[in-house]
């Protein structure tokens, strides 16, 4: 008698056949106003079993990639260099087997680590950045990691006009003015995604997703809701248009904070989010 | 003193004079992720009086119709085919007194006793479903009655090509496959709606709409909530495309599931979608 | 050692050198049916840091106005006389020292106290009142002072055509024809806001917003929800409308009632809805 | 066909025949913390089919007592004196029929319109009080009725001596000090109760339950939670001293407020106290 | 790299290696009240991490017992017949092999499937039962198998005076006479538990728990909340009796609905119990 | 015009008259199972107001005392050092001032700044510790700095046998063991309380309680749960016997997590517990 594995529906195969391989990094010490993103992994986990891994808009399905599911990583919550350390090395050891890392945040700091081991493999490193906010500060409250600065420490891994940032709709002025010389950011909207897709085709790129991009109405469940963002038509399109690229080297979703929705929806958005993102741009 | 009657607002006649009845059907036996829909009627007739009875869409008003409210059926949770066998007999005494049943679901399984019923007495009967899932499966871990398996059910009764089915964007491909063949299925949304109706105009149609054919945004307290439906002002669109339909013999609206939606939003929801659709389909 | 002061977020000077000054009326003593706005101006004064006092939509910061958070009036629930009259005697010292009043509400009846006051200072002022519901009733259950009269009463106060109401999806059938002959009243939609806004481009006008007016989708925290309504774009885009108004002398959000949203996310649009209204009413 | 009654468990006999009427007093206009007793009476009709109508307590059956729900008052929120009014009227016409008022509050003041009704029937109508509160202020913000007056009111009508309380555990001093001359309070326990009841043995006794005077932790469903009351176990030994009472002439159980307890527990704890309270004190 | 397991605390070993196996029997399809005990067992296997495997009670440690976490049986949740059947077969592997099954449930109807198998193997087995309900009845609406008829069904297999009941406080008046003749009763209390256990101190015994024998105070997460019940240190008093049983071949916990308590208390509260009953029956 | 200060009930007065400081240390990064201990200040301070400052336990009332309540402080959530060193310089600033520091965390770890300034100035500094939890660890994956090894490092302050612990069912077997040698440990109950208190009568102590002290049923809004602990009743008898200390020089209550806990009731514990502790120590 073997026990029961748990896993993200359609991640059911071993890591060594696998192509690809899902971890979460439940980890929200930074998080500044409603903590509860350490707990986005294995609510998606098992609520993903609702939802099927089949898509009928790709007419795909997970099963027929091959897909590890690794479970989580054990974090300690008051201590974000040992967490991002360990995220890091894990990471390290799924490249380091040519897989293509694919993690459930956490909050957005936690999107630091993978960056940092990619660009280590990858000179030419870029970003595709979605997200309600900047998350662009130098530090916040004198702390210079934290869920509001880690798009400026990946952009101190990955260097000017890597990281391309959509939909944003929040941020310090400062904020605003220093991505004009530094990133591609569009507030507001993704009108600009397919140029930077078509430009970005055969380059290694990684894709970051801070769930907050989708308006509250969508996805309730998160630490910071912003008022004001896309639906989820609208995430089905991006990741539409992501699907034109041809090296995505690694992938997350973030913040993700289920108690704060009871009715679970949000994590139903997750799930199904993470599904398409995987279909679209894993590649057989 | 006679005791007050609690019914939905403007289902306030006896049955006698009443044109159509409305009665729940709390039964949620087979409801495969979160079951609570049993819970439906009762919340949508208290909170029907935060609504009003009449629509400024249609510039009607409920209580300008005979309209009456039966109450809840008393159903074995655990029996499946004792329900649907109260459930139909009960719309067997409405459309024997020629009034037009109205059912609250429970879960989408229900749906299959009032059309049993009516398609007894109407060879020719048409179904109109709108859903955010196939529900065609053949059978779901080997019960041939099950929410899943609903749509086939019905199928079976009426035969090829007189299931219409709108906004379906969740089932195994298997199931996307078998439509092709025994079905109308628009995937995604309901643009082929205004033919549908135009050649159902005169003819027999029963119109079961699962309320997660709504977006969760719009309709989080749902058993199975699915991203990406319409949203509310479709809604009304929908039914307003429906008014062109002379004959309506019956209709349902199912799966509201209270519990999971504490802000009481997803119930507001299905009073306003139920007291609109039965404006829009039934004449005086 | 002061004690640390709670404000709304940007509305961090003395009364003295403001503009205008915020205020909470937390009164919901004739809400009919969810009561709890008492608990709006409290709620969004806390949630209001997890929002910027930067706008990147108008590129305006609340900190560059001068605006002061007087708190919230003490009410009692059981009064409604009294409590309309506490709050109209704190509006008039506002105004009399050439301050603009800034109200969260409480239910809509509160509104009725300012616009008392403005009405003595201002001959012709006029209304652009936001809603899901007319609240043109000359009475509800027998009392003349009820959030379903307030904008009947405030009518009383202002006079025929004074009174503009956008988004009105829900009412009496009476109400709506009353509206016809003594205010304007645009049913569903807001294509008139324009052209109301460039007739009263400069004239003194009162700006009243039932939150409710939003879809439930975006605002479940309320009262008596109304399916149907706008989303949040609309709602920037109305406000981007009346920031051509040149003489808003006074305004309010009502009908925010925060424990009936545990996500925090009608609070955060409440916060964020007031944040916009300020920065495009408000002028240096 | 016949509409489905929707009453309390046990209580379906017709008016006529019955012993004792029950009804809803669904008013909460006067709660100063967090309102929503106004959901009380309709919650515990629902729930109240979840518990048994045997008591293996007593060995007896609301059944075998002929008891009948009239179901709730229409009362406006937002006019105190009026529901009072229509409140005393209904009792009224109760004990015209020589029939027994059993009401579900509500918030504590409506207590005060039987106990007006039944003070003019009885002349030495006596008052068993449980709370966790006073209830005897003066007066509170200025308002004569209110919550926090309601006992106070209660002894302007019957006079000194007659209104005895029980496991009171808040309060302002003055109020505890006012007591001492005029009312018989016990505070946090009910170690006189025995005597109490063994005095008013064959006397007219109204008795009023404020369910808070249950211990937050088994009754947290109510607008102002204080620590400190009593146990589960502790309210069925008060309510087995109280079946020594042999001329209950009404009763009633206010404060559930049902909203605030999502797990419904506190709704199941109200519905169990009505019908031991019931089977203690009307006799066959 | 292997996928981390995800189990119950301090149940980490092989199959082959221990004594005693627990799984989950995620079944709620007979509730008549609120459903979700479904959800129990992947609720308590996450929450279980944040007690201790070490009890300061019995100063002793799950890592020192040898305990092997199957996981979830996959159960068809409209077909009890079937949902039993999988169950028993599952319990017959395990005690096929010698080892001790372990089973959180899942509503109690899940019960009778492994006292099926047990009673097999075991010619004299004798059942304790802890319950708010007497679980008695012959049918309920017609269904034999039922949440409410179970203990029945399991007298059905053992015979006489097998069944022992104790703090029984909900039922139908016949059921307590049936339990008269049939089964030992006790209601309310257990007091007469430490001579039972003496009776059966070498006797095979199954223990079966129904959560809501604890009061709704300590356990709100569960269908069919009764006040009245034991509370937490009475649990541990009663575990400490049952550890003199020398020969506990069996035993479950049932009805933890977590949904239905969102503060996760009643989750902690199955978890601890399940971790002391284990360490009192479990010798090595 | 001056803005309303928000403040704890009965914490009215002015810095400098005041005996007495309360204030805010909302952190909770380290906390492992789930954070929101941030929020506890801001909601007791909010709630308080319906609770009254009269306490009828000791016939005493706040308003009596000169008590003083700063607000919050700004603590970075992701940095504990830095937390830690705020805090702490603010208590010096309040002892520096010969006043005594209240506290409300937070997470258990926030306890160790006020010791840490507190032994600077008292040589002879004891402990009375009330706890779920020993709270000893050495680290905690690692961290020195952690809920769980908070009375491990105040040990570390303050030395062999400083340290009374009470009520403690939680921990490893090596912090038990541990705790013979360095601390007075008492395990589940409070019986030596009273011995303790009699020695340190007129010692230097500071008071720490984790609300988690208290049973779950009693305060479930708590990041860690653990079953089996005091009632209301029992915390008020432990106040009782802590007012015979004549040198409390400083105090906190902490581990309240309000979101946990959607009805408000742990909160109202938290305050209550929060008053007497005041009523009972600080003396005029």
């Amino acid at each position: 008698m073997k026990a029961q594995q748990s896993c993200f529906i359609g991640f059911e195969q071993e890591f060594e056949e696998s192509k690809a391989v899902l971890f979460g990094a439940p980890f929200d010490g930074t998080t500044s106003f409603k903590p509860g993103a350490r707990f986005a992994s294995s609510a998606m986990r098992e609520d993903s079993w609702a939802i099927e891994s089949y898509s009928p808009y790709f007419d795909k399905d997970l099963e027929d990639l091959n897909l590890f599911d690794y479970g989580d990583l054990e974090l300690p919550f008051g201590d974000k260099k040992t967490a991002l350390r360990i995220i890091q090395e894990h990471v390290q050891q799924i490249i380091d087997a040519n897989k293509i890392p694919i993690m459930i945040g956490g909050e957005h700091l936690v999107s630091l680590a993978p960056v940092k081991a990619l660009s280590k493999k990858y000179d030419d490193l870029n970003i595709i950045h979605f997200d309600a906010h900047t998350d662009l500060r130098k530090d916040y409250l004198g702390e210079a990691l934290s869920h509001a600065t880690v798009l400026r420490r990946i952009y101190d891994q990955v260097g000017d006009n890597k990281v391309n940032q959509f939909c944003i709709r929040s941020g310090l002025k400062e904020e605003f003015e220093w991505a004009k010389e530094h990133t591609h950011l569009e507030k507001f909207t993704y009108k600009t995604l397919p140029d930077c897709v078509k430009r970005l085709e055969n380059k290694p790129v990684y894709i970051t997703i801070d769930l907050d991009v989708l308006d509250p109405s969508v996805f309730p469940g998160t630490g910071t809701p912003e008022p004001g963002g896309i639906d989820f038509h609208e995430m089905l399109d991006i990741i539409n248009i992501l699907s034109k690229l041809n090296n995505v080297v690694g992938m997350d979703v973030v913040e993700l904070s289920p108690k704060f929705d009871a009715s679970g929806v949000s994590t139903a958005v997750a799930c199904k989010t993470l599904r398409e993102l995987v279909l679209a741009t894993i590649k057989n």
